[in-house]
């Protein structure tokens, strides 16, 4: 146990701060200890602090002893340490080490918790460059760099929302009837009755929307009872929401959109460069290219591209997964972008709650968006009338006493609106270039797994 | 239908901008019908935007014909309309609006959706005081007031705790087990199997610092089948978590939370006067008051004034929710604080893996903060060796198999570490000095509760 009495005046400095700086200055560090070895009369340590690690050594003369470097040589790996140390330059950089041009030169070392020997994996191991792994321990600097980024993307999303007028909103996760007609829905015990989990919060931003909220997000947990064992489903995954009025036409929902989209881009680009590099050491890829302004494509235009290079399918038959990425592969030979919008999808292939074009009824206001070939975000303009809504629930032989309550909450007066929902596992994943969402989920949730 | 040929120029102001700099102009407007009366060749209306209005008259005259003003005075409440008017400056203040210095002088009007005649409740009724109410209407200024401030709370939470470098992490909500024992937890069908909703974040933010993660903090929902009644109690509500290492005490960790505690209180009361305003309309209150740095009592303070009140319980008793609150009035006397720490509880009273105080068994290193005397955290420094932790659950008579995954999660090196959580929904409650939970959630879910 640390007590308060305990030195307070002893400053802890962080290991990505160890530059050549601060040579020959005496500093105190908390880390782990990454790797251990000892040679004669020394002990060389890796200490690892997050993505950050640095070389130390504890060497026997006039300020260790013999006893001293036995003693750290015998600290378990993954211990947690407090180091008194002096800072020296090195002549030749330490290539496998974040704080390359310096080492610790250790005068006293104190065990602040120690791990038991046996580790369930060795850590040094776990980060070598493995492109097709699924899992990535949580221990290592490639983990604690993808979810350092990943609260980045969450960031930027607010941020740049926040700044566009939208407020933020808590949606109810449990809740009585499935709204989208109750598939794919996990059951809950509630009390005396039963209840399901949300599988998106769209029924609860489109009553804000009602309520004269204007423009709303929300991030949380979404819910999908779906036995898909795939790298990119997650039986729960963090749903990025939008939902806003627009004035005079939807494509102002989808300009927000993307261009909150590009603010994300650019706001990794420019601020999560470390993380992208220690990515991309373990699982090399290409860095994420995308334009500005996005690059809007109508559906036929994505059909006929497809059709060109050998795909036949008829106009309002859905996009295949193979097919959304060949059509991915398309794009980026043809316009030099990973990401893009595809806008004018047939009605037929969309919920029955999407607006129809009001210049050609096979085709409808939504649009799906693609991050390396693969779809990030679904959404599109709602119907707003409940008279259209009914109609189209019909026509989709949905059971209109199941959504009543979804119907009726437009008879109040309802704003034209549209949105959408972003997966944030998969704009992780694909803009890291890694291969399996349950690389960007901290504890992913499949059909076979629930732990930890 | 809105098209894209509709006059894209057209360029919409927003209520809450509307002044007397404006006067004389003519502006486009889109808003909900608030109140409408016809009075002669006369039709006033009220024009309401989220939680602004402004008055606004259709006039026969040059630019309005009779059957216009007959046109406007049919229009339904709560309709969307369009309008293009010019403004102008009134002579006397229109109190009951908040752009009380001009109005609106209609030249057309047309009508975007149209509500039904029969609402559920006239709007115009639902704002007027009542400071017993447990329910206000989703679709007054009040409520949008409530939601906006609520929003405000989060993006504080998260900037501030970002500034201190923290990690924003994302935990699952579906778990196998239930980690602190089994009692009030939901059950979820889970394919083949069952699982459960978690109660709170803690496992999984513990495990991010037994990762190196540092300093992290979350905001999702919790969940809580607890069959309470209650005016504070919910079902499901929002938590705002943080966890974090500390160097040298824990002070150091209820240091960090009082800080983003006062920053949030600072920030609501520097940008959200119209917001507080808009609420104590309808439900006055004190304003929150709050010291710089936060008070800090100890538990045995705590009883000692309690006792001198006349209060009879022992040194290691509980507190009672009527005592919490007395001893907020009290505190509220002697320091003139709506907001305070108690530090130091009896360790009897709080759960396993609660650090004992090291100089006195008795009592343990946790803490709960109160406003205006109602819990609206609870935390503690966590045990993070193993041997104390196995130690401390045989003392609470926890069954060890259920919770050898936790206990296995600080074998492998874990620092100092302690944190928290709050409940989003009582924060906003008690700023705003409302008297139930209910109000500040958007869909509230309680024992009986489960729709909209």
């Amino acid at each position: 146990m640390v007590q308060s009495q305990q030195k307070l005046d002893r400053v802890l400095v962080r290991v990505q701060d160890l530059s050549p700086e601060k040579a020959d200055q005496l500093i105190w560090l908390r880390a782990r200890i990454h790797t251990s070895r000892a040679k004669g009369k020394q002990c060389f340590l890796v200490l690892r602090q997050q993505q950050f690690n640095v070389q130390a050594l504890v060497a026997v003369g006039d300020r260790a002893s013999k006893q001293m470097v036995k003693f750290a040589a015998n600290i378990t790996k993954e211990s947690i340490v407090d180091v008194e140390a002096v800072v020296r330059k090195v002549e030749q950089k330490i290539e496998s080490c974040s704080q390359q041009d310096v080492e610790l030169h250790i005068e006293r070392i104190f065990v602040i918790s120690q791990a038991e020997a046996r580790l369930p994996l060795q850590l040094e191991d776990a980060v070598r460059p493995d492109g097709e792994g699924e899992e990535i321990s949580f221990h290592t600097t490639t983990s604690q760099a993808i979810f350092r980024l990943q609260s980045g993307v969450c960031q930027l999303f607010r941020d740049t929302l926040t700044k566009k007028g939208f407020v933020e909103i808590q949606t109810p996760k449990i809740i009585s009837a499935a709204s989208e007609g109750g598939a794919n829905v996990f059951t809950v015990s509630y009390f005396k009755t039963s209840a399901y989990l949300a599988q998106s919060p769209q029924l609860y931003k489109q009553m804000c929307i009602c309520a004269d909220f204007d423009k709303v997000f929300c991030v949380g947990p979404v819910f999908r009872a779906e036995d898909s064992n795939t790298h990119r489903h997650l039986t729960e995954f963090v749903g990025l929401d939008i939902e806003m009025t627009f004035n005079y036409h939807y494509h102002e929902v989808i300009e927000s959109i993307t261009d909150t989209m590009v603010q994300i881009f650019k706001g990794l680009r420019d601020n999560f460069q470390t993380e992208i590099q220690t990515v991309s050491k373990q699982f090399p890829s290409e860095p994420f290219k995308f334009l500005e302004p996005t690059l809007r494509l109508e559906y036929t235009e994505g059909v006929a591209m497809l059709r060109e290079a050998g795909v036949e399918m008829g106009d309002e038959d859905d996009l295949s997964t193979p097919n959304e990425k060949l059509l991915g592969r398309l794009v980026k030979e043809k316009y030099d972008t990973d990401f893009y919008v595809l806008d004018k999808y047939p009605l037929a292939v969309r919920p029955f709650y999407t607006m129809p074009d009001p210049n050609n009824p096979k085709y409808s206001n939504s649009y799906d968006m693609f991050m390396r070939g693969e779809e990030i975000l679904s959404g599109a303009q709602r119907v707003h009338d409940p008279e259209l809504l009914t109609q189209r629930a019909v026509h989709h032989q949905i059971d209109l006493e199941k959504i009543k309550s979804y119907i009726d909450s437009f008879r109040f007066g309802a704003p034209p609106h549209g949105g959408g929902g972003i997966g944030l596992e998969r704009v992780c994943m694909l803009y890291l270039g890694l291969h399996n969402v349950r690389q960007t989920s901290m504890f992913p949730r499949d059909p076979k797994r629930l732990t930890p």
